[in-house]
């Protein structure tokens, strides 16, 4: 009978959402507790995460208060880890298959995430550097995909889904504020260009398609704050200022 | 029941050998074959690994020639993956704990092996850099050993083990060279004061005397030929004209 569970995380932020969506998918009952990462308690790297990162988890020990944690309590950080943690205090969720090949084939595309489209991802996402790498990327990664089944090992939605789901959340709030008011750490005009490009192009037919199954799920509906998301990052992105186009290519 | 295993794997690599130790941990009978890395055959990667690196598995299918590899086996890359692989072929093998929370210490010891051990090593053993980072690095890693325990998260040998010993094994054999003869990736003379350190300062105790455990084991002996990575590495250093000292330091 697994123990207490207090996730320490940020509805902002990616890593710390995948460990939502694996408590989510084996219907955990957990304690939550929202860390301003603009503005972390003293107490969260001495007592929770040496790191000074979300997500991590406080398991087991008394239950206490989130913000004074037991040190009765094991400390777990690393959202892959996390994730997989879950999957083995649950193990009738469908978070990792049984069978072994299949769980090798969700580790594969796990490790392609974070070897391969995470830091291609980051460039023009948070940096406003050019799409092309991104999206050759992300093309590896759609080749993943079976074309027959809804998600990225079958029709279970397993860990592998786990680990992209909030980067393609958060990356079709970028595309729709670039979409519309052009917001994101790009130069003049390319958000939207960016926005147009995969919705339309063709290109990432199956990724879109993928993505409509990915955000259907309950898990994802009760995880995923859209509205936070994109004030965040309007506030962000809005105090930078974006160098005009013209001037940038000279 | 688990099916065939045929490992492509490399004497010589460090990532191989990781899967060699986690199948002879778990007692495996397998049909091994050798690629040479410096003159790989040419299906190798159509028919085996796209990425053209081993190791790989080819698992199940019919009972095959390893140099005609079946389009009915599944083909399954990545040396992390692979250990898991096998662990969960073979749960009653100790490579991955029972417990859901010693399962999280070893992937959080093989994350830092990965993400801090591995950037690190690279440095000094293979392109010549200056040794304090990746002492550093050691140190860090050193401190998650624990010390009233024989491995990395306690008494058994599990997968944070197999992910580090290959790496140790081969630094150490680097040590022993550089100590000897001033072979290695290093200035004139930076190989011996640098085995002098590890070995003598004090600062490695705990890991020096937790390699001596890691060596002792059945596994290990089966999967390490020392006398054919010396010569190797004896034969790609020799090759480099080091550096002397003083013009280096000019």
């Amino acid at each position: 009978m697994p123990e207490q569970i207090t996730l320490y995380s940020a509805k902002i932020c990616p890593f710390a959402h995948r460990v939502e969506l694996a408590l989510a998918e084996a219907k955990v009952g957990y304690n939550r507790y929202e860390i301003d990462l603009a503005n972390k308690p003293e107490w969260y790297a001495p007592k929770v995460n040496p790191a000074s990162k979300v997500p991590a988890i406080a398991y087991g020990g008394p239950q206490v208060s989130p913000d004074l944690p037991s040190p009765e309590s094991t400390k777990i950080a690393e959202s892959l880890i996390l994730v997989e943690f879950v999957a083995d205090l649950y193990p009738e969720s469908a978070i990792l298959p049984k069978d072994p090949v299949q769980r090798a084939k969700a580790r594969f595309f796990i490790d392609a995430v974070s070897t391969k489209f995470l830091p291609a991802y980051m460039g023009p996402i948070a940096h406003g550097q050019p799409f092309e790498p991104f999206w050759d990327a992300l093309e590896d990664l759609q080749r993943l995909l079976p074309e027959d089944k809804k998600y990225a090992v079958g029709d279970e939605y397993t860990a592998a889904d786990i680990a992209i789901t909030p980067f393609l959340a958060r990356m079709e709030v970028l595309m729709e504020l670039g979409m519309k008011n052009d917001i994101g750490a790009f130069k003049e005009g390319e958000g939207k260009k960016a926005a147009e490009y995969y919705f339309e192009s063709g290109r990432f037919k199956r990724f879109v398609k993928y993505f409509e199954d990915v955000k259907a799920r309950e898990s994802f509906k009760a995880t995923f704050d859209a509205d936070h998301i994109k004030e965040k990052y309007t506030a962000r992105f809005a105090a930078q200022v974006p160098a005009p186009a013209v001037a940038a290519a000279a």
